[in-house]
């Protein structure tokens, strides 16, 4: 048996109750009361990248929730690779849509289920467990580095300052990360597009306390009528997003690309089975894959205002807010986004309300190289354990820093996701096959061999 | 000095203590966990009767919340005067809105500050002690029965059976009602029309679970956007309502009855400033009185879905709600306005989700004469307490009961309310003047004494 995976059938009961340990700290980025929680996971996969073999492993504080950074020389002359991952999980509600506690992970059906099991904690830890085989087995060909973030579900607001700050801390030939899903457990796929993401929230109050909606309504405009009547203008009958300039950066797709997407496997059947839904919507004139792919999007994530209990109240509301976001694809701005996002809403706000417009966060758009070693690299290594050559995918999810490591550090990044679109990332019930674990254990262990031949050969 | 001013100047302490007793016993009739709170002030109130001088006073079991019945019979043959309240109160939320404690009634500016205090509590009360006065004063000139309910917030749902099923022991020449309000604390009107309610719950289902906004967005039906079509579009640009045979029913009003309307005081300013808005909203063609008084309107009471706390979260929801209510106009019936809701909703649901509409509850408007011996008695007591008549009024609210009482039981009702427009009923900081208060009992003691010569008159 391949000494690869021989090691991993040997420890794999070890790996999971390391990864147990992380996911059992609830380190939920977005939610004030977890901030020790942060501080317990980084200190947590320090200890981890010591365990597997690191030189060194810290946690360096940041403007937010800390950064791990740790790393393993083996030769200066060798080529570096940075592994990016992170330790911060979705919030959890709604809870009661749980079958188990989210932060108590559980085996079933040959899946971890709790929160953080596919997005990030399962994945990242994928990348540990390979660098500890390799090293173990002396067959790390290249020094590594780890920077494991506490914030990317909140869009990574400081990271992109502390890699400024400690670039030549962090330079290295690629970045490779594990936070991807691919097409089917038997179908490999490598992410190479990603999209940006402009996250918003919009409040409209209307007076300035709520009203009996009998003495009042009628004659004072209702903030969450006012709210649904903003959204609803937002698409127009193809569904085409209505805000002004939106779609002026987005680069025209050209009918080869469109037909080589067409051909990534795809049952209309299965995607609505999956979900429970009778029918598909969308963009007019484009698949659905191309409408999660290609286009730009614009969601509402959330929305409230007056009385949610139980029962009934006769209330005409103050205020009602909604959550919106959209998703960008190349060549969009989300600063650009965010601000005609904003004047638009404004714009079109009557005067019988007041309106405030938050940006929350945002990330650029990524397209990523598939003619660079790394990719080729990757492709072999799916190849050896999948059985298939893997199959280079646009994704509808965004990594915002993934594009600003290019700006800041200069470093391309390699896509090596290992999830499923069935994993429910984000949602109730989050879960990470055993499967894919292993198997991505082993993709990326023996990715590193095959990176070194691709750039030995690269270089002759 | 008025020997009915003596009496509430000497006890005006003791009626204040008696009725905070009330407002601390947190009677919420649409939350469940309260159900023990309704009992327990269904049982104050029969110790307040009792106290206040009733021949009996019982709390009587309903198909929901008890009812409590008292009365004192003076003389058979004189008329009966049926009093109605309500003990139940609207929730509380949001709770963090409110300055003091609901339910821990504060006196500050002059007015008491508490869940209940003008709606209903602080209004019932009143009615209790005008009739203590008179009963100690031993000048009540006819039969009073008290008839207290404890689920007017929430439609009255058992009501109505209960007054079938105790039709002869209800017997009255008149039902006396204090749960309107005043058009200022220095210009007394009496509220001869109601507005009827239809309250709806629209419940929009897309994927059969919360999905990423990134991996799905853009080709799954959003609930959230769909359910802000579905509301946007229930008004057209004039504000009307667009659901199909909504207006149907609705009586013209003759010029003449406008141009009455229209002399009732009414400053925009004013109106504006109260709530803090910079321009009214409304149906084209209607004055603000006209909007909130003889037109229909509708409303979204509360709407949510998705991820609604703290920072953001990348979600494409599976549900989103709201809570949709209705006000009718005279001729206009809840039980068809439900159904053409609920048709039209249906209808225009696309296939893209499922829509469910629930009915939570409706009540018929009212028009209450001015040409019996009841209003005019009113009109004398007010003016004796005011030193103005009072000004005939349509009220926006619902007391969707009184309809209910003119059908089972065959009685008219007179609305004697003291309420205010600020007093927040239904709202956080909800207060009642102690002016309204004091001045009500006043006008409600002097009511009896006029209604009695009144109907001398009548029948000579």
């Amino acid at each position: 048996m391949d000494p690869i995976k021989t090691y991993i059938e040997t420890h794999k009961e070890r790996f999971l109750e390391e990864l147990f340990g992380l996911i059992r700290i609830p380190s939920i980025s977005s939610v004030g009361e977890h901030k020790d929680d942060m501080v317990k996971a980084a200190r947590y996969l320090v200890r981890q990248l010591h365990k597997a073999g690191a030189d060194s492993a810290d946690v360096f504080t940041t403007t937010g929730h800390p950064v791990v950074f740790g790393q393993k020389t083996i030769d200066p002359t060798k080529p570096t690779v940075l592994i990016y991952g992170h330790y911060d999980v979705m919030p959890v509600d709604p809870v009661n849509l749980w079958d188990a506690p989210p932060f108590e992970p559980v085996i079933k059906d040959g899946k971890i289920y709790a929160r953080g099991s596919a997005d990030d904690k399962g994945q990242l830890f994928m990348q540990v467990k390979a660098f500890e085989l390799m090293l173990q087995q002396k067959n790390l060909p290249c020094n590594v580095k780890f920077m494991i973030e506490g914030e990317e579900e909140m869009g990574s607001p400081a990271l992109g300052v502390w890699c400024r700050e400690n670039k030549e801390m962090l330079a290295a030939d690629i970045i490779l990360v594990s936070d991807t899903s691919m097409i089917a457990h038997d179908i490999p796929s490598i992410t190479v597009g990603l999209r940006g993401l402009a996250y918003m929230e919009v409040e409209v109050t209307g007076p300035d306390k709520d009203l009996h909606s009998g003495l009042y309504g009628g004659a004072v405009a209702n903030p969450a009528n006012i709210l649904a009547k903003i959204i609803a203008s937002l698409h127009d009958e193809n569904n085409h997003i209505t805000i002004p300039g939106f779609y002026d950066d987005v680069l025209d797709i050209s009918a080869k690309e469109r037909s080589d997407m067409a051909r990534a496997p795809f049952s209309l059947d299965e995607f609505k089975h999956k979900i429970n839904i009778d029918e598909i919507w969308g963009e007019k004139g484009y698949t659905v894959n191309e409408r999660t792919g290609i286009r730009p999007t614009l969601d509402v994530n959330g929305i409230w205002g007056g009385y949610t209990g139980e029962g009934s109240k006769t209330v005409l509301p103050s205020k009602a807010s909604a959550k919106i976001s959209m998703r960008l694809v190349p060549n969009q701005h989300p600063d650009i986004i965010s601000e005609l996002f904003t004047r638009h809403i404004k714009n079109i706000a009557p005067p019988t309300v007041k309106v405030k417009v938050i940006a929350h966060h945002g990330g650029n758009p990524y397209v990523s190289p598939t003619d660079n070693p790394a990719y080729r690299a990757a492709s072999k290594a799916y190849e050896s354990v999948f059985g298939r050559i893997p199959i280079p995918v646009r994704s509808g999810g965004s990594i915002p820093i993934i594009s600003t490591f290019e700006q800041v550090l200069g470093i391309k990044s390699l896509l090596m996701g290992f999830g499923l679109d069935t994993d429910a990332a984000h949602s109730p019930n989050e879960n990470y096959h055993l499967e894919c674990f292993y198997k991505g254990i082993e993709t990326i262990a023996k990715w590193y061999g095959f990176y070194s031949d691709e750039r030995d050969s690269e270089v002759k």
